[in-house]
Order: structure tokens, then sequence, then C-alpha cells
């Protein structure tokens, strides 16, 4: 079976998920990061990839802070930018997703991001977008499966700060179970060659059978933290902390929260990555977070660099 | 007295209505049209018609679908287009609606796609700001009242499929009694000198002397697909079937839904239209609505065209 | 202690308030909306001096008026314009506002557009982002503290009217205590030099000790109006309408509502002025609102080029 993200040529058709994406794909978008990080510094932060291109955000699942990164991505590549939140519009007159959709590809559409509760959703929508090759579909979230363009710009922060994937030990540390993110970025660091990937966590926010990923398992943070070269700190999402799955915010923050007593068991120049935004106080402390090995905010930066790359390279196949 | 829609030199200041327009003013608005269809699948897909122009979609009566047709048409036009929803603000501040079409008009507005639950809201609009030459009103739907650009597509859909309006038998089938949509397309057959138009449905969702529009009454759905060379079928509300005014979905479904059998009584080449979003299953099979004679979506395409037709058309006059 | 708006070179790097804004600074911002005046009655009302800047709209609190000047101003400059409603969106998870504004600096934000019920959230953030010297922040409304583009559009406009403000009597009417509006304007007038500021209203409505602004105080209202050059309306909030501070609306409007026969105490060429949206028969008469004194539409025009020089000023620093 074809890779549903690949076109004939072995080309990004769509962003769907990082898991099967060859590594020289991965690569590539870094490497087309990298030469969008000198843009976003620049004067006039504008180039005109996608001049005339028409960029639809479809949000399903309310989300200012990602649609915002796509919106600036889109628009300093010069792409016409429509802003769609589905809950409140057609899904009430009791139009189907796939309608939707049928709707706005005929109204020309060159790209389609795509946040949905639902896991899979992007999938089903490239899928039936098949007969348009113009269109490009990338998942900007969906359910607990996948956050594609996070676990990139999660790798492209790693490669800046560590170079080579190959000697590094990672720890993704909390909520594993309902964290696409923590999904997105295991599989990156594995097709990547990191040789220890690591998960942090309580047993119940860790998912079933998490080792077949390749990584190793931790319920002792002190243990996790041991000789990591970087430690991703995921969300503690706030319906969690009142679930029967944890004691509280306070045990949890205890137990699991970064501090700077755990971090100092990392290497000395180990580095902090949160996706946003943060719980200060649950899973991390605010002197971490502010602190001088904290790479949250150049996280942010890259992370816009990294979608304009991905847009640029689909708009471009 | 003076057709509003009209300037002194008898073209298109404003566009309001089907009724009453011109039939070479409509002949404009298509030829133009089909000049912007090929536009609409070009790589880079804007021309700058409208630079420095302002567009505010001022939507009293939320429609996202809608807005976006107007948002993509006038950026592909390369204007700036400025969003409100204005049930949510100045509204909710108690600001009548004159005061705040005074207020965007001293802001060098320069159009006003207006969509209003209450008929005639586009037309006081267009009265109020008489004294701005500059400045053009397009209805996008009021009320129970017109929904020109809709009629439009549907025309140009019709050229499109059909090339001549006066050998047509045209059938308008549903919920004819609430939809600006038929209204509209009726009185742009009838400009354009179409012979047959027919409305079907039950008494109840017909207008009381619909006759007087000059179309044919059928209430029997299987009588008036004979012989048709289109379509229309109209959206069902939601609201209405839980109305008094129908027994229940399924039986409006079974009397006026469009099938395959019902559709075989038409010519063998009649196309089928819907200004959606659809109500699969209620007006309309699915079989039918994706199937070979549905032109459903290329009235999408179309719609585009049109409203980049009717903006450029009003702004250059 | 250094004014916080103000660069090492005493230019304008943010615009916070106009209380301590030097009278040169307020001079140059009228200078050149004066300029911008010209390009947004063009045919073309698009200049570049923003591209490729990206332009935060941060509304902490609702105001699509506010928001839609602050929008096309940026837009006729060119700029990329990001509309966030915050209150909906971070707030919901809990970030705080502060790393809600370091998240959109690590983006390369340009220019912070900020309206927040908290009087002193643009001056925090301002000091927030002191490390960022190519971002700018514009208070676009903080509680009831500052107002400072609509209070130099009210000086653009009293400017444009009577030249020289070394001369003009001004009152100010109306709901003086809750009102930022008021505050800026009373700041710029005396600032300018304005020899006599005076406010209008009930002991309830007006803040105690506000003769030290340099006003003068009347409760009655046929005496404040006694040979003024303009008069400035306040609105009257609705809230307050039905509070304990005020006997009804119909109440007010007898004693501090703007009228015909009001206006004839004032001087015969003297202008009346409201910052919008008006509550007609509330704080202003229709007939007086719409009459021949009445500038408030100008004053709508004259806002949007007043924002383009406040944008333009910056971005230049």
């Amino acid at each position: 079976m074809r890779n549903p993200q690949l076109n004939a040529h072995g080309e990004l058709q769509h962003l769907l998920t990082i898991e099967g994406l060859p590594r020289e794909v991965i690569v590539h978008i870094l490497d087309t990061a990298g030469s969008f990080v000198g843009i976003t510094e620049r004067d006039v932060k504008k180039v005109p990839i996608l001049r005339g291109k028409s960029v639809f955000n479809l949000f399903f699942e309310n989300s200012t802070r990602t649609r915002t990164t796509f919106e600036i991505a889109a628009k300093r590549l010069s792409a016409d930018v429509i802003n769609l939140n589905i809950n409140t519009s057609s899904a009430a007159k009791g139009e189907s997703l796939l309608d939707t959709i049928d709707n706005l590809s005929a109204m020309h559409a060159d790209m389609f991001v795509v946040r949905h509760a639902s896991s899979g959703a992007p999938h089903l929508i490239a899928r039936h977008v098949e007969g348009h090759p113009h269109l490009h579909v990338v998942n900007a979230g969906d359910g607990r499966h996948a956050h594609p363009t996070q676990g990139l710009l999660d790798l492209y922060t790693l490669r800046h700060y560590k170079q080579d994937f190959t000697r590094l030990s990672v720890a993704v540390v909390g909520d594993v179970l309902h964290s696409r993110v923590a999904r997105s970025l295991i599989h990156g660091l594995t097709t990547m060659g990191t040789p220890d990937v690591r998960v942090v966590g309580p047993k119940t926010l860790l998912p079933e059978g998490v080792e077949k990923l390749g990584v190793r398992v931790f319920h002792d943070m002190n243990e996790g933290m041991k000789g990591c070269d970087a430690i991703v700190m995921l969300r503690l999402q706030n319906e969690r902390m009142k679930g029967p799955l944890l004691p509280s915010a306070q045990e949890f923050f205890k137990s699991y929260g970064l501090t700077a007593e755990k971090l100092a068991l990392a290497k000395p120049d180990a580095i902090v990555m949160h996706p946003g935004p943060m719980n200060r106080g649950v899973e991390i402390d605010s002197a971490v977070a502010d602190g001088p090995r904290s790479v949250i905010l150049p996280q942010v930066t890259f992370g816009i660099a990294v979608r304009m790359a991905v847009m640029a390279i689909l708009a471009g196949n």
C-alpha cells in the first residue's frame, strides 16, 4: 500500500503524521525550515512563494494558538488565508464533513490545514481529495493521534541545539497517554535514529504497550532524567487534573513536575522543551520554564519556520 | 422611479435583487464571470482589480459558507477584506444599523456585502449611502426576499450546460415558500426568457399566488419532472422539518425528494442543481447528489467567478 | 524614571497613554495623520509602509468597532493582520497574559494592538517586551484608564475645525467617571495648551478630585455650555443606566442630554463630537447628532488616519 502522504514520485503530498514519513523527507523539511528562520528575522518578513494560493484553516476544534501559527506562516508566504471555525457553521446546519470539503475544493482551495477532535479526520480528508492533485492537507492536530508540525518543530529544535540525533537521550515526560505531541515526536525521534528515547510518567498516563514504539519506560522521574540531553515536558490537560487518573495537580507536580532539582540529574547542558501552553506549577516549575536551559520560546520561533517549510514544500510538489 | 440598483448611466451601482435587473446587465455579469472562471484555475489565482479597496462582509445573520465565497472572491481580486459578524458587536451595544453603516462609510469603505435576516435590509442600506457614489452594496441574502448572487450563479450554470435559456424547462422543487434562492432564480429565468419554469412542492411550502411570477405549479413531483432540462432542488430548513407544515422528513422525501427514479422522468440529459448545503435523504438522494447528472459542485466553482464578476463590475462603475 | 512610551532617542516606542506624552510627539502624530487623510481618499487606499510586518490585534475585551478601525488602518499600510480574541482561547486554557505575549513575540510580532478590561495591561505588556526593541504596543483601550488613539483623533478633529488649541473652550459631558475617552482627551487638551477644559455631569458620574487634571467642573449643563467652541458628548454605558448612580435614562437626558436648545448656549460655530457608538435619546438628541454642527462622522474618518499615523511612526522608530 502506498504511503498516503507521498505522491507517485515519493514527494510530500500531504502532511498527516510523522509515523512512516521517510527520513529524507523529514531532513528536507528541517533543512528548508532553516532557510525560513532567516526570513522571519528580516525587516520585511514576506516571500511570494504562495502568492495567489488559497489556504483554508479548517478548525473543527478551537485552537487560537495553533491557528495563529499557521495563519502567520501562510501570510508570510503571501497566501490568501481563510479561517473557518466549523463547529459553529456548516456543521450546525447539518452538512457532513466531506460535503464541506467538496465545497471548498470546488472553490479551488490549494491547502487545508485541519484540526479535528477525531483521530484520523485529516487522513479521511486527504483520501477524499485524491482526485485533486494540487490540493494538500496538513494535519494541525487530530484527536490523540498526531500533531506532525509540532513533532517536526521539536525535531528542528533538537537538531539546532544538539546536532546529531544518533547520540541523544531524550525524555518525554507526563501525560503521554493523551498526547498527540508525544506520539508525533517519538515517531520522529526513532526515524531519525535517536538511540535512547524515554517516556516518563505514572502508569495511568502512559499508553499500554508504549514500549513497542521503541522507547524505555520510567515511572520514577529521577531515574528517567539521568544522563538526558533533552527533556520534553507535556502539558497536563486541565480536565485530567480533576479526573480519576490523578490524585491532584499538586501530587503530580511533586512526582512529575520538572524542578531545578530534577533537572540537575540530566546532563549539564540538557535542554528543556514544552509544546505550550504551560501549566506553571503543575508539569513545570517557573524557575525551569524561564531558566537558562529552557528553549521553549525558540521552539515557537522555529515552529513558524517549520510550518512555512511544510507549506512551501507541499505547494511546490 | 429609478431602479435603485442602477446609476444614472444605467450601470450596476448595487446588486440587491435579480427582480427588475435588465437582461443586458445579467448577460454582462455572466460574460464577465466567464473570464474569471479561467483565473480561478490558474496557478496564481489573483488579479489586482480591487487592490486598495476595502470590502466589508457585514453578516447580521451567521453564514460561514456564503461569507467564505465572498471572502475568497474579494481576496482573489486583491481587496482588503474585513469580516464583521454584527450580531455580537455593535448591535449588542445598541447601535442602530444605519449608525453602523454611517461609521463604516466614514472609514471609506468601498463595498458592503450584506447578509441580514430581515427582507429589505440591503435596500435600506443602499438608499442610505446614496450620497457616496463610490460605495456599493451587494445583497448576500436577506430574509425570504432575495439572494441574487446565488440566482446569478444558477443562471451561469444553466447557460454553461444548456446554452439557450429560450428553449428550457426548469423545475424548482421543494420549500419555495421560505426560499430566497428560488425567488431570485425565478426572476432571473423569466428575465432571460425561459419559457417553462415550474415550481414543485406541497401547498404548504409554495407561496400563495406564485403563478403570478410566471411559473407553473405542480404538487405531484412526477408530473413536474416530465421533460425537464434542469431540476433545482431547494434545501429544506431543519426547523421546517419539525414544524406544523410537514408530516416528517421521511414523508417529504417520499413525495418530493429527488431520487434516480424521479429523475428518470426528466430529459435524459437533464442536470441536477442544489444551492447547498444539502440534506441528503431529505430533499435529495445521495445517489443523485453524487451522480453523473449532478452539477452541484460546478455551481460552487461558478459561484466564486460570479461573485468576482459582480464585485469587479461594481468597482468599475 | 524614563517615559515608558519613548525610546532612548525620545521617539515613540509604544503608545500607551496621552498622559505625559510630549507636545511635540502629539504634533508629529497629528501632522503625519494629515498626510494619511489624503491616502484614504485615493482610489487605491494602500501604501507599503508596513509590508511584511505582523500586526496582532489582541482583544481581551470584545470591541468589533475599535478592532475594525485598527484592522483597516494596518491593512491600508500593507501589514499582515492577525485578529485574536483572547477571552475564548489561550485564556480558557489557563495560559497567563505574559506567556501569551512571550509566545507571540517569539513568532516575531512587530506590533500588538491591545484592548483589555484591566487598566494598565498595555503598560505591563510594554514593560515585558523591553528586550524586543522592534516590538511596539498600542493601547486600544484599557479599563477606565486610557484610550489614546481616540484622544488623538479627538485632538485631530479639534485642530482641523478650530486650528489653535490655545484659544479653545472645550466641554466634556456625561459619564466622565467611567470614561477612558474623557481621561485621554483631557490630558491631550491640557498638553496642547487648551486654556478652558470643562467637565459637565452629575456628581455621581464625575471622578473625585477631577479638578486636579486642570479642568473646571459643572453640574449644570446649561452653565457648562456657555461660550464653548466644542462639546464632546460621552457614551452612557447601558449598564450604568440601570445602576444605582442614575435615576433613569430619561432623567439623564433631561439634565445632560445634548439638545438643540442646550447647544444654542455654546458659540454659534461650536462643533459637536462623540466617540460612538451613540445612545440616541440618552446622551444626545438625534437632531443634534445628525445636525450641521455635528462632526461625529469626520471623527471616524480622521480616526483611521490617526491610527495609520501611529502605526507608521512606531514602525519607523
